[in-house]
């Protein structure tokens, strides 16, 4: 088995791995790295994203790669874990390159491709193939049969899936972005029971989500998150004062406990922003959107203002969801917070970040300016009512005991966060450059 | 009317206030200051604890300033506001300075201070006034008839007190160390509504925990705490592993939960170490402690190491309560992981940090090295299964918010951290050197 | 004696105090907040500097405080104690409420303070009085005659005073900005004689600066700067390889280090930028800029592209020397290292940092932009090229020790800096409240 | 060709490198690895070093891998490449496992090595070859003949060595401990021209130390701390005070501009501890000691006493240079400032830290707990009057660029710390796993 580490082993974002067994590849994921996006958003010749200018900036994994090992024409499956961006976005700018190829996501995940193809104006032709939770498929390969199985995951957004594909020399588990959330808001927990019969079945190599590898805890779980909204939203005590709450587009768990106890306040719930309102349709078709009617959603640029001008007469009467937590320049909330919309914040007003500052200095400034302005303002602001979707070192500890892989390859993380995940592995008896290794983008590895 | 804010004011511990209103003294809390203790017992030539080597490491609030003021005289009741020691271990070495004057705590503070006379071999003669939470008392005084009320307080022991002392010239309202808990373990939530009847009724000054006045949220209630050890216990799998969980002797609702989802594993729960023991005999008193017929509790020393024999070689039998959770030398957990005890860690036990570590550099050198010996023995380690007792910024704007206080005075901290007290009050109208001020120990306020 | 301290005692900005002798006061400084003032340059709608707008955004020292405690018609006198923005350039927007009332500046300064007015287009009306480093000068007032002495202090700039003004109370000493440098690499060390005659005449009060109070040790000599300024220019040894270093536009000893070692790399040297056009030409007015013969000055735009050009095709012919060490958005160097003049940066072309970068997100995330950029194009960087002209811990200990003042007043920084300084000079004997004090902006405190 | 990095690929301490070509094998240092070596010796039952217990702590490199490999009967050499204890205190431990086996090394660090073997009681039997810098020697292996190459480094101790090894398939240069200092204060910069005639010749592989990869900048020169303690003895002023100051006792130019700026004091200059008296004894051996009339040596604890006394009775008639400078428990400075010696420390006396506080918690805190003794006594503290020993990551852009190696192995440090070392390889064009490696201990690699 030689597996080719094609993208984000050196950053968080552009994941994207290829296993080749005989003659056959399959790829898992396809995303975007975020911040180059931006900046070349924020260019002032920037007109709309090509395949050129996001390979030039570094956004795109770097699946050339795979010309250069001959892999290309041996794609026989695409493998989509999960709806965030930094694992699906690349797909519209890529799937060009692999013809006829089937791709394999949930329902949830395939919704939200479905909308980045749209986006960027891409005619997805390829075979698409829904995978509910726990299921299986069967691949006919060149070189053998193959099965891919979707093992349901908790992780902070809809139908996330680990996914585990069954070859003649072993099981390759593939486990980026999870964490092992024994109370999750919606749906199960992590399916246990199959991680021991995979490992009874024999796992050759795990690859996993090593971000947090270095922080000595579980992750909490999303029910945490939800007695934290609550009491977020418990205290907002002036009937009169006006209700902003933000957090992650694509955490539906997270926003069906900011609406369960939003509608406690009496005010009217409103979703505003492109992005909320793209996940929360793809919930709502799969029918996994149990807050569908309690609230409205918002999309168009004029609607949003004449809301928000209502909003600034009667205050007290609303309670806005959006987009922003980060202080995205250009985001709603950012907007709000510029005065540049017909709302203005003012002394005694609520704004809560479901949400933390992602610890880099672009956020960690632009949050700080933010925060600055509201408290100017007097805005009452409660930061962090949030937990992570990413597992800690013992989440990571606990699926290295339930797999008993053979191999452990950390991803998801700059080198330095991957050594972490090293030296958890070498208490567990792994040894580096044996059993475990740190690998690149770009690099082959032949186990 | 004039304060005297003798200690706690540049340092978290030896708080002590005093307030006078003509010719009478009210003292709020007398409380040790740990480090220097700590360092004091440190030392080679070290025998026993007295009042001159107290006073002279600093551990003692400097009373002798209430002798300079010609104050000393004129106290008339001492409130001690809850049982931590920064706040009532300083009484067995300075109530031979106050005969005949009342001390008023509630309950289970009481019990504990008979615990500390104990220890400290002195004779407790003053009248003690037990005060129930929520009651309130009138005391005759010199220049008037005065009321304190021990208004129910949420922060991390049993039966907290915020002190509202009545007097002609409005009310003096005394929150040290609280959070504003919406769903407390045990017990009530504060009591909101006589917040509001205080702030009617005029509150003169609000001296207030500013501790984490910094940090720009609220603190999360203790019930997220509760679940966070129903998930640590939950992850315990291995039948045959031992398993330890250490927190602090005195916070009697996080035991509560720690036994309740211990139980759950069916092991054996016993309480080792002399603090954890005189905690919850007080609690058992009071009739507080719900889970007495769940625990065994060891105090002495050699029940302790016959019983970690058995935990040695029936390593799933039990679950150990211990103390140690910021890795004293000496404690008992330092004990066990150096190696000084019958039991000795191994590969798959586990250890439950039921605490945070305090950030000062000898609570941080002492669990890095411990975590080190932990982490080579192959030990599961979860820590920070932990939330604070001392409110955040948000508790602190809502509990202005309540009482709308004419001053505030910052304490129980460091003066940089009392200056984001000065701050937030700033946001909220106050006015630097006019109606919040900056204090230090040993100074006089007139107000 | 009265004093109101006006601006920069709760951050590094806008800073004024005012000194009330009987009925006579005098105004020590005039500066700007600059982080308002560059958030008002990157509002959309923003025009033009005006004293209304620089108010709203909280970049002028309130001095309406003095209207309100009617010392506005009293001011006798304004002393500058150095060409720094946040000492000085508040002056043109505030200049027209004190007519009549003359300056008092050393002659490069006063140079500074011209080219501020010209750029406010504003005429200076009010006389200007030079005041030599060391001299000292009378002014009559209404309660008496006052003696007013510019002692020549180390800084970062040229001809910075420390101001000594004495009245018959005694000797006020204002000592913003200064580190005692025992080997300045222009001009003489601080004068230590003339610090232990006020001592003996009796130092009634000292302002002093407390921005690095809290750090242990005394500020390195700008000796040292010029040492790593030659090691750095020294390792330029690729002579095809383009050479830019950027530092502090009114540091003329930094530049004439960079001058002295950049001749030795037989390049051609340019400054570019306005900025440094400025006080580079106030350095030639008084005769301090040794390196005027070495030098080539572009200011203007369209003269800087076209030398840019140039550089770009004989890389190894130029040093050339720029703004934008704190990689400002749109300086010289936010242009060159975003494309957008004509030179672009390659791989081994050397950019030195000679500054350090200030610890505040918008500066942190500026400087981690720039120099990903860099980076990613493999442009050499040596950053941190630099030591500070703040004195730290030491320095402070050492002038209250050769001043021995009764009172102490901290400044030029937010209040949790200014503690560090209350705890110095606790250590030397001085109390909190009653001969140390912290002070808020526009508070008034009676010596 | 073959390397085993042995140890100090995933720590600081216990450097040991294994080339191996054809049937030869060379090891590059032995040291030990010191954290765990004074746990030891903090032990209660601890009674003296030996190899099992040096080993079972993990303080000697593990070269029983070389036993493992086949290697151990073929090593042909011992290369020593500098006198700290992390790269030669392991040899008295191990050379019993390499009889026959000659050593080589320069005269001072021979000289430390014959002390470490006294203080070890262990004869040490091998031939010692005396290696001048910038000399080299010729072995005999089996499968042909090497060249050996002592090549001039500047560090933080006397006579330490790049160590070139010419074998048949291209140099290896083993480049640990140094920074390319231009103005060193003993001795030359380090011998670039050297580089570029072993880069034309070929190197095929560069051992680097990797430990500060991650700061961008070049480490500063001894002559910036040679400076530093010039400004930092200047400002002892108060004649009748105490003045310490402590070093690392290796440091031998560090030493002298100590002496040299003490003398100008006109105190008598006393080195204190036998760590000092073992490393300038050595010096003094080599005759590179410049300053032995200058000051005494004092060794036994006697007369330790003795002379500390004379100094609490005439605090100004003396210069104490002594070791403690981390706090250790138990060294010199700790017992002075613990009051466990006939001097105390009083208000005005004098501490010069001619160091920087190790970043590990253990040496944090030791040095925060002596610091805060020191201030409580008023003792004037000067700390970071130093610059490092180790390279930056420009002094390590500048030593690939000269020397061209073929691959790239960092070293000195943990897996984080070298992966900066990785990522600057990259910005050079080297690919991870290719041509830049990552290197665990006890890993073999083929090249």
């Amino acid at each position: 088995m030689e597996i080719c580490t094609v993208g984000g082993y050196e950053e968080v974002g552009k994941n994207m791995t290829a296993i080749k067994v005989g003659d056959d590849v399959f790829l898992f994921d396809a995303g975007l790295y975020l911040p180059p996006v931006i900046e070349l958003q924020a260019d002032d010749n920037f007109q709309e994203y090509t395949e050129k200018n996001l390979r030039e900036v570094g956004a795109l994994p770097d699946d050339l790669t795979l010309d250069k090992l001959g892999w290309r024409d041996k794609v026989r499956a695409i493998f989509l874990s999960h709806a965030h961006l930094d694992h699906v976005a690349a797909l519209p700018y890529l799937i060009h390159r692999y013809p006829n190829v089937p791709i394999l996501a949930t329902p949830f995940t395939m919704g939200v491709v479905d909308y980045l193809f749209e986006d960027a104006k891409v005619e997805l032709k390829n075979k698409k193939i829904l995978m509910q939770p726990n299921s299986s498929y069967k691949i006919k390969g060149r070189s053998g049969e193959y099965t891919v199985e979707f093992v349901h995951a908790t992780h902070s957004t809809l139908q996330c899936a680990f996914i585990a594909l069954h070859t003649k020399e072993g099981v390759v588990f593939y486990a980026l972005d999870f964490k092992l959330d024994k109370h999750p808001v919606m749906g199960e927990p992590a399916n246990y029971s199959r991680f021991k019969e995979l490992s009874k079945k024999g796992v050759k190599v795990l690859i996993v989500d090593a971000l947090y590898s270095g922080t000595d805890r579980r992750c909490p779980s999303e029910r945490i998150a939800r007695d934290l909204v609550e009491d977020a939203l418990s205290t907002v005590r002036d009937k009169n004062s006006a209700l902003f709450i933000t957090t992650f587009s694509s955490h539906i768990a997270r926003l069906k406990s900011i609406v369960e106890f939003g509608k406690l306040t009496k005010r009217k719930i409103f979703f505003i922003g492109r992005s909320l309102n793209k996940y929360v349709t793809c919930a709502q078709q799969i029918k996994m959107c149990p807050f569908s009617r309690d609230i409205q959603l918002i999309k168009y640029k004029n609607q949003v203002d004449g809301l928000l001008k209502k909003v600034e007469h009667n205050r007290g009467d609303y309670m806005i969801v959006c987009t922003g937590h980060q202080a995205e320049p250009g985001s709603i909330l950012d907007r709000i917070v510029s005065d540049k919309t017909p709302f203005k914040f003012k002394a005694g007003d609520n704004i809560i970040f479901s949400s933390s500052v992602i610890p880099v200095p672009i956020n960690i400034n632009a949050r700080d300016m933010m925060d600055k302005k509201l408290r100017k303002k007097g805005v009452r602001i409660q930061a962090d009512v949030h937990v992570s979707g990413h597992g800690s070192r013992e989440d990571l500890r606990d699926l290295v005991d339930l797999l008993k892989p053979k191999i452990i390859i950390p991803a998801h993380g700059s080198l330095q966060q991957e050594t972490t995940m090293v030296e958890l592995a070498g208490e567990l008896g792994y040894k580096f450059h044996e059993t475990v290794f740190l690998s690149a983008n770009g690099k082959l590895l032949k186990l």
